[in-house]
């Protein structure tokens, strides 16, 4: 009987040794995606600018990281009352979340959760925001804002979870908590110079190297596969479900790519090629809520619908002269919203085409409704004081110049020999 | 004894949670290949351009994975009779393949060897090519081509698969069959203007960004550390393979690019940085399809012949004018063609030099021929039908202008501060 | 009986699998780092050079690879007399490691590590060296210094590994014997021609794409989750080490990115981003020595000294007239050094600050003494040698129209249409 336990023991050991494997592989590939942010948002901008958006990521990384490090994570992964959390650090004991792995790899896979919400503000602030007051708010929004909807969402005790909200790997928690403090941070940033006419009309201010962008957004396709399969945060036990999300991303990402390439094509005689790229990401954003519970033909249609709605709100948000160089808002914003919806529709089980209910329909509406404005509204609030005191806009004369030359110094590229 | 069921049900879910976390995470990396590819082609050829050849890229991702989805699949690996299969997207059941994994995992792997074999056509057409005649033969070709290939080497009925075949991760499969698809559309296609001149000499078009086209090697070469280890598809009884998989896998690309410098050197008196590239993913193509079978040093000596074969092909393609502005017909199908020969020759137990036989050398020939052929038919066919009635080449002021500039309205690298 | 045997053997192939499957994509995360060199290096240096450093990051892979294979880890891992081992190839055998991964796939791994470490010296080097020279001192490197190097510190029989030296993933073994062999070869080498004023002063030559030297700033952050936690050579027993590596590993890298930012804004009223990619990977660098060994708050100090040291030792080397193009010997030699020092400080058990002993801070201190005096000694010999012989640096005009044009005979970039 001895031998008989001993076996048990070492079964339980090599389940930790598999899922920490595959954790710590699929954090890998999360963190990578920071490359992706840095380079397509860089790759979309003018290149007077493109080291500093790079920057930007950077502190993402850095300043959010250390802060996630700090006090994130304890306030998203603590004790909670449903609302909120306390403690500092990387929590040790039992999270309450049945982990396999240790609390240390568990941390490390949720950085790059973390990490990649603020990346997506990064975006949408770009060519304008001083860059020390954007690391302010980098802070901010990793000890705060993101942790609390991660409370919410992920805490076995956040008030979402306790309701049955479902949102796997972030379309709410991440992306739309993200694009929406996006569009908060770029109304009170106001357009870049020259963006919009005194007519009302809007100037295209192409991206400077299309190729950078592509590599940024290969990477983050790739990235995705660690994204969301790896939100599955084991695999003994859940193997089967590895295949199904990873399924399900890739099938709503080629959906949302080639609808954009329909709908540009449809209503401007021209396929979009920098559109199609954020077709493709606005399906993996979509998906990113319910690729654990919809079958893959829902994924399809998810990624499809992604794909057109992100081609229309690029317009609707340019119209409204809300100026989002990279687009995050309608990629992240819009089809994190969308994305978290679409699985109270089409979820296997609980959602409304197949149960013919609307409750758990109703819980991811209020759910989303509920992160994106706590977030927008957040945001307003932070970045309004911070606007008020330290500022957040660089100069006009540094504007036309660019951030590059002006606060770091360089150009991205030179012709010295 | 209900214990020891129990130990044994529960080993018996961790071999599928291991073998799925293997799976998951080299397809993951086979996917990534894809921005190789991309980067690779756009790197090679002329910026107005760059951006329609990865668009084409994500053509062969998008429409090319929602046909394997829909039909390529289940033409490859449903219930076959040794030459065509039925069915439809991800088939239920047992496949027959013995697998560990779940058969969406499956088709998540499957998919990252389909989309490659198109991706190497992607390469050859370059410049020249409509878009939307370019997404038609995408799609018959991994509805029809690609799986046909697959179904007679990998499904367990395929009659390659009986008679001992053996392309561990696709050589002939994936690498001969894109290859001599490639040949067959830039066959078709004719030359880019300006590439032959009147009097039969050619002119060299120069790639536009070879640090661009380095960035794709370089992904290509890390991804091929999936393509080929994950060919085992599990890790349990198979871990002493991986290693094995792997070191010839790195092996044959060193001897690939070592064989290609010292050639460039010898015969040019120069090394020829770009062929040095394709040497090495000469020498990666080559010995994916033994390198299971193979011992090291014979790794190195396949590695070492693709890269001189690609070298003499690369010449040889451009002097009877078929223009392959990359070079995708001497990397895969020369070296596909080649690779396949060796395992008939090196593999350690089957091989002539082992065995002093020539049954398997010969079954080696006939599968590699009769697969390259198949591609090669097919596709002129196939786009022949297509120029005779869509058209599948663009204008000549198109093509001067640029694809980027007439199908996209767009420019890779503006100035536009 | 029989059934419990065999549930035990079952065990011990599960924990092969399971080790394998960790290792093999580590080592591809490690590999995939090359590329990160090679970008980074292109990035920094102007673009008239930039495919011959690319090139010289191949040959670091090929030429080192090859020599790793034939010769290099048999004198690592080989019998050892605590000093040198022979043997050839890659060893059958028990390498006495008490390893659960098959030997090929320990080289595969090792191989990661032996070309990381020369690939850090071709930095250093750049835009001068003759690149046959420069493939010999690769094999000689990787035939016999790193793996010397190698032996000592992991070899079961090396002397520093039976002194209890604590040389995790090598800031000692692979990075601080890749700058020391870096800084002899940038002196014998000599400056470039027109980075030193005959009165004394120094004049920038600043990297012709800094976007590109990003991209190669992330892949390597991105490695170096399979550099570090990799290390481990298994998760079997080590899942939890896997958890602590990983987020000591991404601390220090942030810590080290803040302190580069604070130091290059204090110091001259500008962050200076190139520099702040340094101080990530000077982060990186230091920590690994230590990051199995010490708590996650002194993972943040030894990151954010290494970002200051990093700072104050560009400037330094540029001082005293030793031309680093990328800042190779400063982020690898200094902060390899440091990092291996810092663990005897920091360590948990046997740290000065926790055992209040200054023993086992000797022996870190003694070991990257050894090893730096070693690699540096060795490389000033063989490269006085190979400079008298066969000559190391390219003709004066040579260096003025640039290696790519003089020894490959393409440019970076065109603007052939």
């Amino acid at each position: 009987m001895d031998e008989i336990q001993q076996l048990a023991a070492n079964q339980k050991e090599l389940t930790h040794a598999i899922d920490s494997v595959w954790v710590a592989l699929c954090a890998a590939l999360i963190f990578q995606m920071e490359g992706g942010f840095a380079l397509l948002e860089a790759g979309f901008i003018r290149s007077k600018n493109s080291m500093s958006i790079i920057a930007k990521v950077m502190i993402d990384i850095m300043f959010g990281g250390l802060a996630f490090y700090a006090i994130g994570f304890a306030v998203a992964y603590g004790p909670s009352n449903g609302w909120f959390a306390f403690g500092t650090g990387i929590l040790n004991g039992d999270l309450g979340l049945n982990l396999t792995i240790s609390n240390s790899l568990f941390w490390f896979i949720q950085l790059g959760f973390a990490i990649a919400s603020i990346s997506i503000v990064s975006g949408a602030i770009a060519e304008r925001m001083k860059i020390w007051a954007y690391a302010v708010f980098v802070l901010i929004f990793c000890v705060f804002i993101y942790p609390l909807a991660a409370n919410w969402v992920w805490n076995p005790n956040g008030w979402l979870a306790k309701m049955g909200f479902n949102d796997f790997a972030g379309s709410s928690a991440v992306h739309a908590v993200g694009g929406f403090a996006a569009l908060a941070a770029a109304i009170l940033l106001g357009p870049r110079q020259g963006k919009y006419n005194s007519d009302g009309t809007a100037n295209a201010i192409p991206g400077h190297n299309l190729t950078l962008a592509s590599i940024g957004a290969f990477l983050l396709w790739f990235g995705w596969f660690g994204f969301n399969p790896g939100s599955t945060l084991g695999a003994v036990g859940k193997w089967e479900m590895i295949g199904k999300v990873a399924v399900n991303t890739f099938l709503a990402s080629a959906a949302g790519g080639v609808s954009t390439m329909a709908y540009t094509m449809l209503r401007y005689k021209k396929i979009d090629i920098t559109m199609v790229i954020n077709g493709v990401l606005a399906g993996l954003v979509a998906v990113t809520a319910g690729c654990n519970v919809v079958g893959p033909n829902s994924a399809i249609v998810i990624g499809f619908f992604a794909g057109v709605f992100v081609d229309i709100c690029v317009v609707l948000i340019d119209k409204i002269k809300i100026d989002d160089p990279v687009g995050a808002i309608a990629v992240h914003g819009v089809n994190g919203f969308f994305g978290t919806v679409a699985v109270g529709v089409f979820a296997e089980e609980k959602g409304l085409l197949s149960s013919g209910k609307f409750d758990f329909l109703g819980v991811q509406i209020l759910g989303v409704v509920v992160l994106s404005l706590f977030s927008f509204i957040a945001t307003i609030l932070i970045i309004f004081v911070m606007k008020k005191t330290m500022g957040i806009r660089i100069k006009h004369r540094e504007e036309l110049a660019g951030i590059d030359a002006v606060e770091f110094g360089v150009e991205a590229y030179t012709t010295f020999e």
